[in-house]
């Protein structure tokens, strides 16, 4: 009887025990054995850690022996590759995908392919099909939110709600008239129609996007700057690009430089997000600086289009918030901004001579923290941490040109491609795996692209105009 | 029985008129349904075509409708994907892909990081492995041809030879001691040794590969120069490639450039492929021209290691030959040419301020018939043309990034990346297929790979390096 009851004793002393050591904690995504790159201030790292994603939250995260705590419902074992952020494309206009690589070598593109292409096809349809392959490159590119400027940009929101990414996607504003508005007035209303409508939304931040400052009246550019402090929202839009806008503005402004003269018409702040910013100057870097205004750096499109290399060296230096992004298909021209790493490094080597400067770490902060940063967006996204959204990428460390990996930020600036990119979890739901994407139908996507794109060949060889 | 005899009468001449219209062509693969890019003189394409293998050469090329005279044994249904010569990577040390990204961003990587790596490193299986392993990267990536130079040369053609590529491998000759010759008297008997066994190799190209006009003494380069003319073989040497080397050449020949130096001992003739050539001015070029010299532009290379932009766009219009490299994967740092494509024609445009200049077609030329003239090659491989090695990859068209296409060379050069290639064939051997290579087990390659890695990264800790 005593052994019974010692027995029962040791029976009962043990689960509970084992209860309340063991008991584990329930999660939805647990991902393990993972080279885990946080991007935090401190540029944590775990050679082998894990991430816990909770709803759309991540609650734990460090090394692999923390794994035993969770209980998950999904668990993804990586087998080593890079667990990293996920990337943020900081400028781009996802549906010209379908204008992809039209005139690409022409000089004169604007006028000759551009205008003539929008003007001709941009509708609802085109931008609603157009968004889609492009969210379909960036997905499985391992870009998890994008900045977008584009005409109906309601159809981009519908796409990329669809497809579960996160995106900031700014109604586009200029002085011509469009197909979606007819004036700057017109625009403007559209998107204070679309920020009502989606002000709140889980991942989608709506916003301004004059086209740029020479696009724009001073009105319509301060009409914008107001409203977008009273809504509270981002204003995109291109910034010291190209000398045909330094020039318009010079002579509007009585010699300002672009950045000068918006900081003359109250017009810069924090939520400013100027892409391309090539033409910037130690003054210019200054004020952005002290406004506070977000940079997206797109250095693949700036070197195309030879427009030059942006400062982003000394912004940097500066401790201006620069993001990376990859500019529009017509541009860039792909949208998965790790195909652009290796450039963003290399080029800005090559332009100042100094083969340490823009070392591959930096490049990575600026794609993912950085990109975060810019679009004010740092609280949320960025980085891994604790209670931040979960928008995690799985990088793939067994292809060839990923074998050996001493340091991982190298290589995936200098070594990975966008195929590289494994799983891809967004607000903590796994929109990829295994390469596979599990919220859109990928063929549908490409052959309803494929065929909008006779359309616009046909169009432009009734012309008789070359495809280049 | 007259309708009988009218009945075999028919069956009869049924079957004659068929064996004589329909009699088919036996060939080893036929493949169809391709949007054929041939890459000769003419350019000339089909939007819907087929290419004829039949041993290890081309035997028909030409409209779909041509698919029907022939019986193949293996059929390919490429499905509207691209059929082109297969890529040739002009330059590059395949060996060191072992080493990939080690010193990437570092300052003095050559005296930091190369030479101490390579004399703790440098061994028989150190070669083959890293070999295999570039092999293996560059198959997958479209490279069907390369040329290598690095030490243990002979290691590098038997991994060559098994995995099935056609490649011009050097042998180093330089004057410091190395792991395979304490002098360059034994690297260039290594050689000669190396020569006799491999001439007539129907895939390989022996060759000398002197490291560089500084790297070597004036009686050195010309015994070489002299011997490749004698043996007929190439000679591999970097060229024109630092400020250093012009200063120690300068110095050596009283003021002359290191191009304009090897004219003067008589070493600048067709056999010389030029490595790099950045530093080369207007005669420099014209004597490139006037010898037949080879060069091996290497883009992605020279803008990282801010050496700066060779002079290529002048070349082209001085009619040079012009092949493309990656360099080595601690230069480039991946050897898929691909991925190199879009950084050659947008940073020639921004060098230029031009972006109309190195049009898409121009990198092509560059990376196919290019590199087959820079090599001596051009009368087997780099263009489909009958007759020829049926050297020939397949690209595929249906990735997001690859839609939609307007025009072909645009896509191959701004948008594909190294996992777009589907199907290679070197020699007329299918090498891989849907992706899966058929001549290599790619997981033991890469898990021996990284095994060795593990021992090159203990040996930087031990030495208190930083993995950088």
């Amino acid at each position: 009887m005593v052994k019974y009851q010692l027995s029962l004793f040791i029976f009962l002393f043990c689960s509970v025990i084992s209860t309340s050591i063991c008991a584990k904690e329930p999660v939805d995504i647990l991902i393990i054995n993972g080279r885990v790159l946080t991007m935090d201030d401190q540029l944590n790292e775990y050679s082998c850690g894990v991430v816990a994603i909770k709803g759309n939250r991540i609650v734990a995260i460090g090394p692999q022996s923390m794994a035993q705590r969770y209980q998950a419902q999904t668990t993804l074992d990586v087998d080593g590759d890079i667990v990293m952020p996920g990337l943020i494309n900081a400028h781009t206009h996802a549906s010209m995908s379908l204008f992809r690589s039209l005139g690409d070598d022409v000089a004169n593109r604007l006028h000759n392919y551009i205008f003539p292409l929008e003007k001709a096809f941009v509708s609802r349809e085109m931008v609603y099909k157009g968004a889609r392959l492009g969210n379909l490159e960036m997905l499985k590119g391992g870009v998890t939110t994008y900045a977008d400027m584009y005409y109906f940009e309601e159809e981009v929101a519908k796409a990329v709600d669809e497809m579960g990414l996160r995106a900031v996607l700014g109604q586009s504003i200029i002085k011509y008239p469009q197909a979606d508005a007819k004036t700057p007035k017109d625009a403007i209303e559209l998107t204070e129609q679309f920020i009502k409508k989606y002000k709140g939304h889980p991942r989608i931040t709506p916003a301004f996007a004059p086209h740029g400052p020479y696009t724009n009246s001073t009105d319509d550019l301060k009409t914008v700057a107001r409203l977008s402090l009273e809504y509270d929202v981002p204003v995109l839009t291109h910034l010291a690009e190209s000398k045909k806008e330094q020039n318009v503005i010079a002579k509007r402004s009585g010699g300002l430089s672009p950045i000068a003269y918006l900081e003359s018409i109250g017009a810069l702040n924090e939520k400013l997000v100027g892409a391309h910013v090539i033409l910037a100057g130690e003054q210019d870097i200054a004020l952005l600086k002290k406004h506070q205004v977000g940079v997206a750096h797109n250095m693949s499109a700036n070197i195309k289009s030879a427009k030059g290399v942006s400062p982003v060296v000394e912004m940097l230096k500066q401790h201006v918030d620069v993001g990376l992004g990859t500019d529009g298909p017509m541009s860039g021209n792909t949208l998965s901004l790790i195909d652009e790493f290796n450039q963003v490094a290399k080029v800005h080597k090559l332009w100042h001579q100094d083969r340490s400067l823009m070392p591959a770490i930096d490049v990575i902060k600026m794609a993912t923290i950085g990109s975060a940063r810019a679009l004010n967006l740092a609280k949320e996204i960025g980085s891994l941490e604790l209670g931040k959204r979960a928008d995690i990428i799985v990088i793939s460390t067994k292809s060839p040109n990923m074998t050996p990996i001493y340091n991982p930020y190298s290589a995936l600036v200098y070594s990975a491609n966008a195929t590289d990119v494994q799983h891809s979890i967004v607000d903590g739901r796994l929109l990829m795996k295994n390469r596979n994407v599990l919220t859109a139908d990928e063929k549908e996507i490409i052959d309803q692209a494929t065929a909008f794109s006779q359309e616009i060949k046909q169009s432009l060889l009734q012309q008789g105009k070359s495809i280049l």
